[in-house]
Order: structure tokens, then C-alpha cells, then sequence
């Protein structure tokens, strides 16, 4: 069943390095985007998908920096994913594909040891990043997303992502009930106060980058639009511009 | 009555792409500036203005990336407008346009149909901005406009903002009293606590860059002028410094 | 007794330009450096330490944008001040003047009019900051300077600027007792809690820029040292390295 | 016993300059990286280590800007070390070393002086970051680090950092026990409110320079590839690529 695994580090608070095991097959963890095409999957369901993107090769220069939390049974990993944008004829630059935070999930397949291949992902949006971010101590949140709802599949494959407090902290769950493969796939791992303040304020900072606020506020910086002398008939109040 | 209506998606969490369909006629929403020149009112009251601006034409590169909520009966959306600057004599560039945090409402015309050409605006200046970034769950707040007030007819539009507390999240509602056209348009939008949320936390992102705070801490990066060996005689203590 | 006066607006939440009553003397408000020559005071237990700065002219494309509270009997105005660097000769580069978040104050000396020739300075340390950005409704502050501490003229001048709650927000206090010049000057400006929001946002944002702290995380990007490949022997520990 | 001492200033609030008495002998504080190969210690159990880093010189343009709280028995200095980076063969940029959060404490042995050699360094985790920036006023937290967990000498040298509070605010202390050496090394420092708030804000504007996820958010600006115009073939939703 099983045909690749992946070594990944129990990390501990005073480790600051990954193991140097892991150099000989360094994957992306919670890239946004794709894998190398040896790790995609072949499942029946989302091979023509996968196989399409994998062909068109990879960006070079990508930067991956997942914040991962690695327990006993599960992992996931937290990283943004920015948007795209789109060159309208009039010049205007709108965004395209809205960005995401998103998730990974893997099993604990041994030691130290999770199983990638079969990970599976949720990408909150900038609604549900709005949800995680102000949860108070006791209070819990449940997404729930249908990666094939405009499609024939609709309703096929269902996933929800729920935070509920526990004593210490939180548990973060994910399942996947998929129809077309008739498997249910379910992860739990349970996160610190601590961690759980690592991803808050890691979203807080990633949430204008997902919406592509940080593309409208460099603007002045790239240009000097903002800089010219105003001319005299720029006096209208911004309320009277339709 | 109605010349043009727009197509806009109503968005759920699991969906992060625009749909299809926007893309024929795709407009900014929530532009600081303007719209396209076939998309001006032909309001009697507000014709000119809108028509000398027009006639400016459009910034090229600019980017667009409004925070939308779209719902049953109206929709709104947000997006930072940044301030413009003037160079003095001296050299030294001064805020010359303040920068707000631009609203934008339109009611809904249809299944995910909302009348952007019937929208009106609300720009919060940054004390707004503050208002709205401190309050609680139960807190509300209000703000109103004079989009003429310097003008010959102040008083004749009066336009109110309020941002009130429900069981779920928040009505966020917006009425204009034209007292020229002799219409009263009202927009009510309910927004759960995580678009709240989103709008605090974007909100308090955008706050420094609308205040032009961004380009004062950007400065040690364009020039060298924070990082030559200081001269003997700068000891002077700031508050001397008059 | 009042040579120089300046026209100042009185904002209201509606309106987001500066008048243009403005334009013809405009000067920057709470800027960390200098003013105009023609500004500088002539009191006498200042008059070097002002003439000397002014003479070595002035910095060109410095960018001024305070966040000015303008209130019926003063106004001040917040703005930070970044830090300055020296390259020491192992080519390092350290803090040589800490930033601060510098506070003007002026008396109002008629409608829309603030005495700006008067105004006394407060520069806040990130310390003191660090106090105003955790103030609950009902805190208050109190921070106590004297300019000329390091000098044979200690104790002479004695500042203090207190932040104190009142039913609708704080009132901004500042008192300078100045033995050399016998006077004793007072602000105080009533704000609102939106008023304090913004103060503290903004503060909040340009708290690590008066550290120095952006330049620390701005090196990757300037260069490429963060992004070399490490070599085998960087394998010690941080806490390690001495 | 000491070779070398270090004279720093006790700042107060009112004082906005490093004193004059330091620049002869000017000494990065809370450097990630290290010291000039004079100031390495002599000790030991850790000589190797620290001469084989001297011999490689330093990198130029390093900025340094530790937060450095001085008390009477104790200080300490907190700044951000950036995460380290590797490029891959597929052209990727992975996080080498991750960042951290470094801790520099020195014993007080005289009047504003404080012994720079015998420092000791704690390193706190991204997760470590989570805890203290989530701290109430009646919170505390305590890490423990083991710097050569993964050698020979695992056990052998034991550090703990604890944040307790106080009545006016908190107690940061270090303890050393090194059993190579014999030695067993305490610190306390007592912080105010607002010295806190300080390192909480500041840590909360570093915490995602240290994850590395600048670097994420970056990339757009760096290239292109975010604004490129979108193909027919991406309608893939992102929770199906695998």
C-alpha cells in the first residue's frame, strides 16, 4: 500500500534545526501548489489533475517556510498561499485566484516518520482565517468544503476542518470522506496554547497578503503616482466619485 | 431605469476562485478613484464631477483587491485608498489627500446580481477606522457624512454609516438622504463575526499605510540618510530640537 | 508677543482633505528633525542648539505625515522618528540615536488656528510606547522627561506628559516648567477612545521600525546571505556560539 | 577572573542616546551570529565551537538593534535571528535553520557596566514566541533547553528561562547548569508592564520574519509570477492538487 514515506522530525522547543536526515529527500511541506511528480498520487479520483499541473514543471525560486506541528499520531503543516492576479486591457491588475492559508495533513507512519503521499489538504479562506483568528480560549469553529462543488462530482468528496479547545489547548481535526474512492480518511492532532498562538499571529500577518491588501499598499512605492503635485481640479470629495 | 447590472458571485467559504462568469465585464469594485467612463451615473447632481474626472482617463497598473461581502439583499466591499503626497519647495513631500478605507454598497438585483451602477460610497477616514477596530461584540457605532459640506450644498446629502451588533455577528448599513435628487437609499448587509473579523484585522493592516505612516518607515531603505556616521555634533537631545 | 501664527483645520470626521487654507505656509507638523529656518525660536536657552542644526540645511524627499488631533484649546500631532545607524569598521552596522515617537503640542489661537512657533516637543521612548499600546479604558500614564539631563543645566527643565481617562476617552496632558526661561507651559487635548485607537495602532506599527527592528528583518532581502547554502560546519547550536 | 568588561548604559525613559562611553569599544548585543574573535570565551567546553565560527570572519552590513533592558544585578538583550535558507535542485528555497527569538544575559559588576564575555544565550523557538506573546498579566511560562541534545554531551549542560510576575510586572530569569564545566549561572531581571509590552509587540512583528514567511510574501514582488495572466487549464481547485 504504502510507497513512500517520508522522514520528518518529532521537533521539540529546544531543536532549532531539521534533522539533517531529512536532506536526502526534501519536500515542500505545505506548499501551496504541487509536488515533484514522483509523490503525485495515482488515485483513480485525481489523477488527470494532478498529472496536468505536474506536467507543466515547476516554478523555480519558491519559497517554503510551513509552520508545522508534528504529534504522536499526525502532523499538519500551515503555510499562504497568495493570490493570483490578472492584467484587465485597461490596465487595472484584479486578483484572479484569491489566496488561501493552507493545510496539510499527514499520518504518523512510525517514528518520526509521516506519510506525505497520502496527506491531505484544506485551504481556509480569508472568511475562515477570520474564524481561527478570534477564537477565545473556549471557543471552537467547524469548516466544512466540497473541492468538487461546481463540478458533475458535487457533493462526492466532503472535508471538514474542526479547532475545539481541550484542556491544554486545542484539538485540530480534519476528515475526508471521499465517495468516489469510498474511503474515509480522519486525522487528529492535538496543539499547545502556544502553537495555537503561532498560528493566529502568523495569519493575523498572512491574512493582507491572501487578500492581496500588501499589492495595493506597495503600489506607491513601485511608482510615483502617489507622489505627483496634485492638480487644481482634484478637489472632489472621494464619496462624490462614482 | 436600470442600464447596466453586474454579474458578482455569491461567495461561499469552500469556493476561493471568482466565478467564470465575471469575466467579461470585469470592474474594479471598490476602487478609490473612478469606474470606467461607460459606467458613470448620469445623475444630475454629480455628472460633472464624475465627467471631468473621466476625462482623465485611468492609472495604468493599478490593483485592485476589495474585501467583498455579498449577501441576500445588498453587498459591500472594502478597500484601502491610499493618501497622496506633494512635494514643497523644500523638498520635503507632505500628505496632500488623506487616505480612507473605501466602502462601496450595492443592492441586489437577482441571483447573484448586484447593481454596481446604483452603488454608493463611504469612505472612513482613519478615526473611523479606529472606531470600527476597537469595538467589542456588543459595541455599535455610527458615522455620518456631508460628501458637500464645504460646498454651496452642504446639508443637501447626508449619508450614515452604523455598524450594529445581532446575535450572529454584526448589520453593517449604509443611508443616503439626497435631498438634490430628492431619494433615500438604504443597504443593510449582515456580516458574521469572522467577515468582522477580516475587516478588524485587514482594517488594522491597512491603518498606516492610509495615514502615510509606511512611507515615513520606508525611508532608511530608499536613501542612506538614517545610516551615515553621525556627525559630532549631533548630540542634541530630540526635545531641544525645536 | 505671537509673530508667527499658523492656520491649522479643525478636522471633523467628514472631511478628509486638508483645507487649502493650508497650502501657502504649509509646514511639516511633528517632524522628528527640524523646522525652517525662519521658524526656529529665538529663546534664549535654546537658540544654539536650534541655529546650529539649522545651518546644515535641510534633509531633501523627507516624507511628513503626523497624525494631528486638533481639539478646541491645543492640538498635538504623533509621528515617529526612526532611529539612525553607524557603520562601525568591522562593517557592522548598530543603532548611534534610538527612534521615538515624537509628540508636538500647540495652544489654539483662534478658529482653526494652532500656535506652531510655541509648540513644545515630547518624544517618546519605545519603552514608554510600550506603556501607551497596553493601556486599558480605565488606565492612565505618566512619564516624566528632562532634556537636558547629561548637561550642567539638569533639572532645570522639567517635562511631564500624562494620558488619563475621562468618560469618553483620555485627555493627552503635557506641562513644561522651564527654570531658565521662568515658564511654565501647559496642553491638554481631549481625545476620543477612536482617537486612541488609531494612536495605538499606529504606535503598534512603527514600534519595531523606532527599534531598528525592520532593518534587522530587511537583510534577507537586501542581500543574499540568508539564502547561501550552508556549509557542513554550521551545525552548532545557537546557543552554542559565544 | 574577568578579563574583559563591558560598560552599557542603565537607560532611563527620559534618555534617547546610547551614552558616549560606549562607542570606544561598541559590541553588538544580542547578535544571532557572533562575537569579534577577542571576545570569544576561553572556556573550555565550548572553545572549538566558537574559534572554528571566528575563523571565517564576518559578514559585512550585519544590522544590530537588540532590545536590551539593564537592572541592577542583571540585563538582558532580545533580537531576532532570520531563519537561514537552501536552495534545492528543483530551484526551490527551503528554511535551513529555522529562526529564533536570542536571548543575551550579563551579570552586573559595577555601575553601568555589565560582563559582555561571561554572557549566556537562550534561543527561543517560534512556539516559545507563541507563549510569551500570549501571556496575561498573571501568566507565567518556563523553557527548558538542552544545547547539546543531540551529541555526546546531551544532558550534560542544562538552561532554563522562565517568566514569572511580579507585582509592577515580571521576573525574567535564566539559569545555567553546566555539568562540563561545574558551574551553575543564574540571572533575574525584573521587567516593568511596559518593558513587556515592548518584547510582546516586538515579537509578535518578528515571530513571522522568524517562520520565514516574509519570504513567502515576498515573492510576488521579487518576479512576476503572481500577475501573470491565468491559463484555461488552472480552474483546478487547490484542496485536489496533490
Amino acid at each position: 500500500m504504502l510507497k513512500l514515506s517520508r522522514v520528518l522530525p518529532l521537533t521539540s522547543t529546544s531543536r532549532h534545526r531539521l534533522l539533517e536526515a531529512l536532506s536526502p529527500r526534501k519536500v515542500e511541506v505545505g506548499d501551496c501548489l504541487r509536488d515533484r511528480p514522483e509523490f503525485t498520487s495515482s488515485s483513480a479520483g485525481i489523477s488527470t489533475a494532478a498529472n496536468s499541473y505536474a506536467a507543466k514543471g515547476y516554478t523555480s525560486d519558491r519559497v517554503f517556510a510551513p509552520y508545522t506541528v508534528y504529534k504522536g499520531k499526525a502532523a499538519f503543516s500551515l503555510s499562504p498561499c497568495l493570490p493570483t492576479f490578472t492584467k484587465l486591457e485597461s490596465g487595472s491588475v484584479v486578483v484572479d485566484r484569491r489566496g488561501t492559508m493552507m493545510m496539510n495533513f499527514m499520518h504518523s507512519i512510525g517514528e518520526r516518520k509521516y506519510d506525505w503521499e497520502k496527506r491531505q489538504r484544506f485551504a481556509l479562506s480569508a472568511t475562515e482565517v477570520g474564524s481561527l483568528i478570534t477564537m477565545g480560549p473556549q471557543d471552537s469553529c467547524e469548516f466544512f468544503h466540497d473541492p468538487s462543488m461546481l463540478s458533475s462530482n458535487a457533493g462526492q468528496v466532503r472535508k471538514s476542518l474542526s479547532i475545539k479547545p481541550n484542556s491544554n489547548g486545542y484539538f485540530v481535526s480534519l476528515t475526508v470522506v471521499n465517495n468516489l474512492l469510498n474511503t474515509k480518511d480522519q486525522f487528529s492532532v492535538p496543539i499547545t496554547a502556544a502553537e495555537f498562538a503561532v498560528m493566529k499571529t502568523a495569519c493575523s500577518f498572512a491574512l493582507p497578503h491572501i487578500m492581496g491588501w500588501d499589492q495595493i499598499t506597495k503600489q506607491q512605492s513601485r511608482g510615483t503616482a502617489g507622489l505627483q503635485p496634485k492638480s487644481g481640479s482634484q478637489v472632489l470629495d472621494l464619496e462624490w466619485e462614482k
